[in-house]
């Protein structure tokens, strides 16, 4: 046996015991005949003690330790003479009477503490070292923890995990798939899935009402820094529900998990709001409600005075600033070049200072005097002291700044507490997205989506208009889940897939079992899925996922420790009988 | 609200209340004025009746009703005139009065019953229906009880659930890779894990001392009946123990699943057979251990008689059949042609009846008297009324075909009884296996078990010898799980990879970032995986794994139902910068 007890364990009531352990050398100390080892494990960390005037022989062994080497103590637990309170284990230490050096450690090329000197592509190439840090342990632990417990909510209400095939069907719809070469049916390929979107329909078909499955997904597109080509979803489907109660039953999973991990309790409802005015109120679909700072529509006050800017705009949106009326010039210019970077895309930012003292500041006083400013300043709720900020042009691009905008701003006020969470249900997503370029229409969730009954009848005449069954969950400004009530009726589907632009052959050659499966008794059914990778981060409080992935991709999809993707033998790809173009040399 | 209840679910207590169902028709029977029809969800069936005394336009509709169409009921729960005690809904029925059709049905291609009518293959085609059967539903429901409870386990004791990526690097040992072309990394591929094997091994190194993962691994083999492209195994590892631990902890949680699943008790230690015996007592290293009928070797007696097959033969090995000395000679003859199929190979089969009044009949008696048989007899321990079974020939094929013939002549006798469990450890298993025909040596778990620390000095002089820290669990003839304690210095590992032919830079270009990983300090560890399709099939009590799986492949690799590998766009192709020969046309 290699050890007694973790580092995390031992305590002033275990003082005298004869102990075992084991760990990794965190830190050593020196102080004339004592030597002082931190010895680190997951678990925490325990102090050893070496005593020359008793065993000289061990002292100078144990000065020959460095950071990182894995060893076996043997020894008694002694109570410290000066404590350390901010550690469990800090009251005692092991006199240690024999050792063993179970592997030795080259220099790590970073320290191994919370706050550690190496830069993230060192620590990528090293991931086996990062991981030995403790926020990363801390992440792991909670992701670990998270998926007990939302397995433990699906159990408790009868829900089964059922596992879906990875190797499935390539289908050009939504994103890019990644394929595999099948070596037994040459020249065909399977597909990783996207999400078991078509299987977990296929399963309420066959009766299993409530399924969910914490599962693996994958997606082949360019990459963003939050964006991982395999993630993690909790993926749910229900049968013989309505979205009422698929909206009350995955509530129920969010509440039981932020009071099981986080001690926090919802007792109302999660606020819902309809995706149209989620887009007015805060330009967004899925809106951060931790603050206020909403939008104001400023056309009917601001057109006609002149000023070409806004006159020429199709809209004119505005949010009051608390306390922004101080801002300097240099503030206001920062903020504007920030609005105008590529990535928000704006062409200018018109400011009004409501003062303290009632007087008005703005940027366009030469066309707006103080009677005008004010009726802005009261439709945006603007307080003497306060700031607006207001973009203008195309309507959907000015809230999508403005959205960028007020996120900024309600992070520079300190109003967006990550220890602070506002779930919010964005519902009536439109069915459709129309892509201006080649005047066709998206899915914008996905083609299983059914419209609202309501609306079934504009689906020829105004498919834009066509409101879907279709939800999202927004946690803090986080797109946390997303779902809908689907169609069970293939003639609906036939119908949806003929808007998509699909023939009636390419409809039957990709989701032909699919709608075959309708016409056997399909139930009514809907579900949800969850992005599992980022719910952990908003529970851990960060916005890097990656430090909740162990193994995480680049930017570039590689994994920089193992370095994959790579070559492959000749042979392998003989097998497959797949040839690559000569590279140019 | 669809449904206040599900079909499983309402009892006498009942009786009175108004409730909604909803389920598939399951069968419907017409009595004079009643209709009586049987609704059908995955919680069971409740009988709904229609009185045309009652409600005659009702009744007429409810006529209409066919198999597998899904609706929805209105009704109040009565008692039964006529109970049927064999199913819980049985003392209650619904006198219905009004009901929805929510999706109507095609007849089904096969019926929806616990025996079906349909073939293996249009089965797998209409898996959605297939689905729908009994049978099905119940392995299926068993499969996730059991990964919650092996979750419980796992968390009650510590371990985390890690999840280890599956787009990886592709290495030519072992099983043949599923490879997956990158689009981002030109020319070059991922991998899918055939076993997350060195990332946990990473873990380790990282110190995530107990870690667990049920997880989907990937072979592109050739398929077996009970061998599946992508399979889910329970992958485990943990630092800082020896073999003895990682038994004892492996052994718990198999003991857990039988308590809480089967409710079976295994209240003394799993028995523990070194390799070499369980060779040489069941010609098999997963023995089952639920019967005798050990092997015994005849060499000693039974050559120098004059019977050249035996005098030639390196190995005659023979087992005692209880009973069967009464056998015909058309039963031998069966026995003999079964032993000489190809997928046994032997050459023939020798049969000696030990008879009730201790004659000998035998099919070589022109070699052997009566003496010579009762030394047979004695050394198999057999008494009148048995049946020697003998094979002979080059040792290690004799073993493994007198194994196929013991398991044979177990299930003949009834002594392999699907609801008692014999678990045994087979350990000490060979480091090393020696390809003849190449004169090389492969490993026989996989490159990173460690060898025994007593046979370390013969890897260089006599690797075939040298031992591995490395052990399987079998039950009742079936490999459950294997494991083994892992290299973790450096050097020995460079040392493996040398004996199995990998060159420097071969070792160092596929498993450097383990190696790099092993000089940072890592702890001694080890593991195991279990394979969790078998797991549930046996705790199923069946022999096929694929009706533990949802959506299965077929022999083939393929999915019939949605048509997968198929044939990919060529856009997708010219993406990917791929390019596939001309068919020949």
């Amino acid at each position: 046996m290699y050890r007694t007890h973790n580092n995390g364990q031992l305590r002033i009531d275990d003082v005298n015991q004869k102990v075992k352990l084991c760990g990794w050398v965190q830190k050593s100390r020196d102080l004339g005949g004592m030597t002082f080892i931190d010895l680190r494990d997951r678990y925490g960390i325990t102090q050893l003690a070496f005593n020359e005037t008793l065993d000289k022989n061990l002292s100078v062994k144990a000065r020959k330790l460095n950071r990182e080497w894995v060893i076996e103590v043997e020894g008694i637990v002694k109570e410290r003479s000066s404590k350390n309170l901010k550690i469990d284990t800090g009251e005692i230490e092991i006199e240690v009477e024999k050792f063993t050096v179970l592997n030795e450690s080259k220099t790590p090329p970073f320290t191994i503490e919370d706050e550690t000197d190496g830069g993230e592509e060192l620590r990528m190439k090293y991931r086996f070292l990062d991981l030995r840090r403790n926020p990363l342990q801390e992440n792991l632990a909670l992701r670990s923890e998270m998926s007990i417990e939302i397995r433990n909510f699906f159990h408790q209400n009868n829900f089964l995990e059922i596992e879906t095939p990875y190797l499935i069907k390539s289908t050009p719809e939504g994103a890019r798939d990644f394929v595999v070469p099948s070596r037994m049916n040459k020249q065909q390929f399977y597909a990783l899935p996207q999400s078991p979107q078509t299987f977990k329909q296929l399963l309420m078909v066959s009766g299993y009402d409530r399924y969910f499955q914490i599962v693996k997904c994958f997606r082949d597109e360019d990459l963003r820094s939050d964006r991982q080509p395999e993630f993690t979803q909790i993926d749910c489907e229900m049968a013989f529900v309505n979205q009422q109660e698929v909206l009350e039953t995955f509530e129920g999973l969010i509440k039981f998990l932020f009071k099981k991990i986080l001690k926090t309790d919802f007792p109302k409802p999660f606020p819902v709001i309809a995706y149209s005015d989620a887009i007015e109120k805060y330009g967004s679909d899925k809106p951060d409600i931790r603050f206020e700072m909403e939008l104001s529509y400023l056309e009917n006050l601001a057109k006609g005075k002149g000023f070409k800017v806004f006159d020429e705009a199709e809209s004119i949106v505005a949010i009051s600033v608390p306390g922004g009326a101080e801002y300097s010039r240099k503030k206001l210019d920062e903020l504007t070049d920030w609005v105008k970077r590529p990535q928000i895309g704006a062409r200018g930012l018109v400011y009004v200072k409501y003062n303290e003292d009632q007087t008005f500041k703005s940027s366009i006083d030469k066309f707006y005097d103080v009677s005008n400013l004010k009726e802005w300043a009261k439709k945006c709720g603007a307080s003497p002291g306060d700031l607006l900020l207001i973009l203008s042009g195309k309507k959907s691009d000015v809230q999508s700044q403005m959205n960028e905008l007020r996120l900024l701003m309600g992070s520079r006020l300190g109003l967006r507490d990550p220890k602070v969470f506002k779930p919010v249900w964005v519902v009536d997503f439109p069915l459709l997205e129309k892509d201006e370029i080649s005047n066709s229409f998206h899915a914008m969730h996905h083609p299983f989506t059914s419209p609202k009954t309501s609306d079934l009848a504009f689906l020829e005449t105004n498919p834009e208009n066509v409101r879907a069954n279709a939800y999202d969950l927004a946690i803090n400004g986080v797109e946390v889940g997303g779902g809908s009530i689907r169609i069970h009726d293939r003639k609906i589907q036939e119908k949806m897939f003929e808007i998509l632009g699909f023939s009636k052959e390419e409809a039957e050659a990709q989701f032909g079992f699919l709608m075959s499966a309708f016409e056997y008794g399909a139930p009514p059914h809907g579900g949800i899925a969850f992005g599992f990778d980022r719910l952990c981060a908003l529970f851990g409080g960060k916005d890097n996922i990656r430090e909740f992935i162990a193994f995480p991709k680049n930017n570039q999809g590689r994994d920089v420790m193992i370095e994959a993707p790579s070559e492959i033998d000749q042979t392998q790809l003989d097998e497959l009988e797949i040839s690559l173009p000569k590279l140019k040399g």
